[in-house]
């Protein structure tokens, strides 16, 4: 499998009382398959997988694996500590039938470059499903350097990388020095154009839930060698993601933009509920009130 | 209950092949209790509890609680990403008997102030036992401020803190800003004595595991006032320290440190294996010497 | 003035008593001027500004300004901690006949936003020429937000922004929010292709010293819209800039990054010597040997 | 010249239009000394070094030392991004008359231990002055370790350090671990009573520019034994230390600090004018109330 294209990180709706919305999650999953999206990605950081059990992590894998039913590969974020605790999450992915496992490298604990590397590894050699490295500096602490990810690239321990790290000089440095097949993704949802136009493979954008028809025309714009279109796409993509600044300062970025994703899935009539796991802050009216303009501004009230 | 005195975070013994090795982790307890500590806390960052998984802290939890047996209070971490995930290792410490739980703010996710109260503040509503703040700035990359401390404190939310941040300055504040009941334990190893005299109440030091007597030694000679005594007893066991430094380079933090206590506890014949968890580099065998010759010239050997 | 095209920041060569080599800074320039470049900046963190004194940084503006004599435009780093000392380089550089300035957010001290704004809007109320803010959050420790530099453009404050901090899509939102002419230049050396897809209007890359003449191309091949062009161009130049990391791990990243640039010049016979200021490690024979060969994969040997 | 006592960072003010106001310096510099104090420091961070130009910077140096005229002595910051620039302020002090040098690890650039060493040994060689290190992590973005200033002050480099880092633990390690005479200043104003009882030389507080004879006592206390007099004295200052934070959120921490200390002196009539250089945010009426409010708690107006 070499992944490429459209591959939205699904959020996960919940119901007013914090549990999983499963009849939402399927509705959301159905918009995202309806826009043309290539794979899925549940259980990444914009689908909450921070604050859900995992109980609730096993649930969302359950429903969106099951809905899916093969149509689209989906990948399953194993996001925890340390090897021990990725390798249970992975261990539950493979029953759930997932098509490969995001990880990032050990967070909380302070790690050493060669520490990270068999950290990957092991969940390689172990996690018996593709192996893709999540970059995400913002909430690991760590980047991980271009160089590590190609020697882990060249000997097949990682399958891609989904880089969410904004330093798009390191991903070309991937992308223009990887010899066998890597898929790399960039997180970023604003220069999806220029990673596309250096190689990258594909793009896994929080905005993808709100608005997967603009990034599958943006990459097929792309794919096709036309890119103005795809700049004129991406421009358009660019302003709707002021959305995820409207909470900023009432509340973590986390929130903001996570609030901001399901603020707008509610108004576009998705999902159920806009909740967001504790310890959150909600969007008050007034805030929900701006992301709607946005998104009838961008064509999607 | 209030928490004074000694209170080591308990190592975690594993086997080769990095199961809990429950009889050396009953070997290490009893270590403790005849070293005459005032109160265990388990599944702690010396616990390596960023490294295991959910069935492994169960089995330390009812391993050291059934083996304590109510002779002193066994404090519980509840270390993970976000409130839910706290809250389900808060049942769990709850069905084995744990005493208190002890939390850090949010990490992984970039959370509010706001947003950190709503955090501590559910998990004392919903957890069902004293909670105490874990301020580990390093792991958690987010220092809780002492006003932050004292309004939990104020509004009966947190029973007390335990600060790993090397603040001191911070500490003091806190213990001078007090008012109703709280317990400031400090997670230094090397600055006990002063911060004793600050007016803490207790001490969870890491390397209270590989000299409990030392740390014990400690608090009794300030607790009665003699505090050269005390100092001399301090002087003696931040010489110790050093230990953590041998590994220093050629692994993280976090693996030179946790290493250089099992070594030690190994060497001292407590533990069966001194195997740290995965993704950590194990120490070689010229630094498990010169960690032996540390213990010598501390009189451990 | 709107400045576009490509602005190397010039380095100082040295003398083997780290005096500025004026016969060697002179013949730099002219490589450069040869090479087609659209202006200079001098004093910035690839000119070694912030080692070197002000009687050194006099000297190299005015050898540079006096050697140009307006040719093209010459833009001065004010590199400095807060305003007050911001204003004594621009005092210079005004005297030294520069076109423009080029400050960034105040650093050492720790600066609240508003005191940011104030800072930019006295220096360009009282610098007496075009501001450009220089956004190098790992110099600074400070990211200049899009909005903030929005602001102080729409007011007239800045004229433009050098944007050294990797982040392509702040870059990007600068470029689609702003009203005013105002020149959004890029401090990478490896995503300038896409920089200008975007919209940049420039770029000042410290490998411009080494190779003007690929920068111009690449800025010429997008300029007339023939992008797969600029791509290649682009792609050849991120190998030659491998050079920056022959010193890595044995000295600092400014160390290493400068070394490589002045080795390199050095080898093409452009300078008379590839010293770099005090406290600086130099690189050793065999990493200079590695640069000659990058220089020789690349063409310019 | 081995440093002991109270050595406050003399804060400088300024006049309604920014310059240096020398006659309230020199009222400054009486009160210090009639406080008691044993040396003085100019032009550190409480003397807003970093907003000073050079030429503010030597008025300062020579109303201070002139004024002292040898009575004890006085230690000047030469706080500059490199070696070069070090070495230039070096001179002056040299010229001025100080006493010794106090240097921080350069910044701005990414220096590598090594040649932070080369930094320091440099300074040392060329400074003419004996040389303490200054440790301020939150202003340099580096920590100086305890092993590396001990093997600076093994041989020589170094004769003392001011340790600004908070980090008491690292404090210790340095005293408990100096052979050679090497001073250790803390430059903390809330845990000066420890830091001595830990073996501290001497303390280097911003606050005993307000509160020197509160300072003095607390020295004088510590000095004959009586820790718990000490204690008292420093818990006194500890809450009267509440007058940094409240400016705080409107301003950057070094304002809302820089901007209580001169309210304060102002208020106490020892300075004419409360005014903090640019582009630091000043204190509003309220906030001064405040800070009155404070004094007077603390038996100071």
């Amino acid at each position: 499998m070499s992944l490429t294209g459209v591959i939205p990180p699904v959020c996960t709706p919940l119901t007013p009382d914090y549990e999983v919305d499963t009849a939402s999650l399927v509705r959301l999953v159905d918009h995202l398959l309806t826009g043309g999206v290539n794979a899925l990605f549940v259980l990444g950081s914009s689908s909450e997988v921070a604050y859900l059990t995992d109980a609730q992590r096993r649930t969302v894998l359950d429903t969106v694996v099951g809905h899916v039913a093969g149509q689209v590969p989906v990948l399953a974020g194993v996001i925890d500590m340390t090897t021990p605790r990725v390798l249970q999450h992975a261990r539950v992915a493979v029953e759930a039938g997932a098509s490969g496992l995001v990880a990032t490298a050990p967070f909380y604990t302070r790690t050493h470059p060669d520490e990270i590397r068999t950290h990957f590894r092991t969940i390689a050699e172990r996690g018996g499903l593709p192996l893709y490295a999540y970059d995400l500096p913002i909430a690991v602490h760590t980047k991980l350097s271009a160089p590590m990810l190609l020697e882990l690239a060249a000997e097949g321990a990682l399958a891609g990388v989904k880089d969410s790290s904004g330093d798009d000089g390191g991903l070309r440095e991937v992308i223009l020095g990887r010899e066998a097949p890597f898929s790399v993704l960039t997180g970023s949802e604003v220069t999806v154009d220029s990673a596309l136009w250096m190689g990258a493979d594909g793009v896994v954008p929080g905005l993808g839930n709100v608005d997967p028809h603009g990034y599958v025309e943006l990459y097929r714009c792309a794919a096709r060698g036309d890119w103005q279109a795809a700049r004129t796409e991406q421009e358009r993509l660019v302003r709707l993601f002021e959305i995820v600044k409207v909470g900023g300062g009432r509340m973590g970025g986390s929130s903001s933009g996570l609030g901001a994703f399901k603020a707008a899935l509610h108004l576009r009539g998705i999902i159920d509920c806009p909740i967001t796991a504790l310890p959150q802050t909600p969007l008050n009216d007034d805030e929900v009130g701006q992301i709607g303009k946005h998104l009838a501004t961008a064509g999607l009230l």
